[in-house]
């Protein structure tokens, strides 16, 4: 891996671990083992790394959110869907953990981040939609709307709300955040008994994993 | 009103308006037309007014907050009350506005800050379980569970979701937190018709105002 690429994936899981604020290019220097100067030359200051990452952030999203994909899914897929949603966004949870803050600090981030959060919604309207056309799902077009905003504040804002007020380890948070999501839409969805009970059994025992690919290698490809 | 009741309730204001970041001691003394140096006879730095701050809304939350009131609640009352909660925090949002970060800064915040979302939490699974015996609310004792947290989440945070996604105002702000929280709840109560026509038409028009106080001038009353 090229120094640029450890650099950034140095510092993801360090503002992931710490926030952002709590971590210093000196910080990342030290953890990589190379000097201050090195680090210099590859990205002068936490900016140049922060704008980097969220490039980086869209682009992933931008895999994501690809409209075409919602057609077909079924209501346990959509479940699944939404995880992987989750999971995205939560390998850069550092961006959702003081929103109006890093957003000031670094205003480079902002149009980026409105991005994301418009495709985001786009998107969930139009999956509700869909599933809504297909008689799966019993809304409202002003339900619709509202459930968009929901599932989107629970996508970015879950783990942040998790992680200052309990104690939960990264798995749980995601988990968590789907619960949230699911305990909203089961009662709206049209499902047989052994549609739902699947689905709650997949929510109890935490067993979507390996539906999702974290940050793959070749996203880190940026040149710097 | 005395001096030190001013400069908190300035504070507050600047601090909602700019967050606790964007304001410095000198802006709340230049907001006030009182000397840095009258300010600091009252307050020795903005870590100081930040934690008298927390007192008086702890005191407010506890107020508002009171298990034996939640027995006798319609289900319409139940929404009012939902109101009044979101209120209630809006009045010292910028608590909400980047949990994490404030709570970093200000290690003082965080006991009071803990009590207020636990009680919050506890409150409202009290609400929910009393509606569920009540036979008014259907959900299985897992998702009374989850539709605790969830309720806890939009109060503390579509604020700020707001805030950083879109323009609305401030009571767009509070009708959006209620509008989700009933949209989740809507299709597990069992109402009339008419409760329900009445419950929706209430959201729509904004009709829940005057319902709750803000911060009464009695909360003021802290010696520092």
């Amino acid at each position: 891996m090229k120094t640029s690429q450890r650099i950034l994936l140095t510092a993801l899981t360090l503002f992931n671990r710490h926030g952002e604020n709590g971590v210093t290019s000196v910080d990342i220097a030290m953890e990589l083992d190379i000097s201050p100067g090195n680090l210099y030359y590859h990205f002068k200051g936490k900016e140049s790394m922060v704008s980097a990452l969220m490039r980086m952030h869209e682009k992933q999203m931008q895999r994501v959110l690809v409209p075409n994909a919602l057609d077909s899914l079924t209501a346990e897929e959509v479940m699944y869907y939404l995880y992987l949603l989750v999971d995205s966004l939560h390998v850069f949870r550092f961006f959702y953990r003081s929103p109006a803050d890093i957003v000031e600090k670094y205003p480079l981030i902002e149009k980026p981040r409105k991005n994301i959060l418009s495709s985001l919604h786009k998107q969930l309207s139009q999956l509700l939609t869909t599933l809504s056309h297909k008689k799966v799902l019993v809304a409202s077009p002003s339900d619709l709307t509202l459930l968009a905003d929901l599932l989107s504040l629970i996508i970015t804002q879950s783990c942040q709300f998790d992680e200052t007020n309990s104690h939960m380890d990264e798995t749980s948070q995601r988990y968590h955040a789907l619960s949230l999501m699911m305990v909203s839409l089961l009662p709206r969805l049209i499902l047989s008994e052994a549609q739902q009970n699947s689905i709650l059994e997949a929510l109890h025992s935490h067993a979507l994993a390996n539906v999702t690919e974290h940050v793959p290698q070749d996203m880190f490809n940026t040149k710097e």
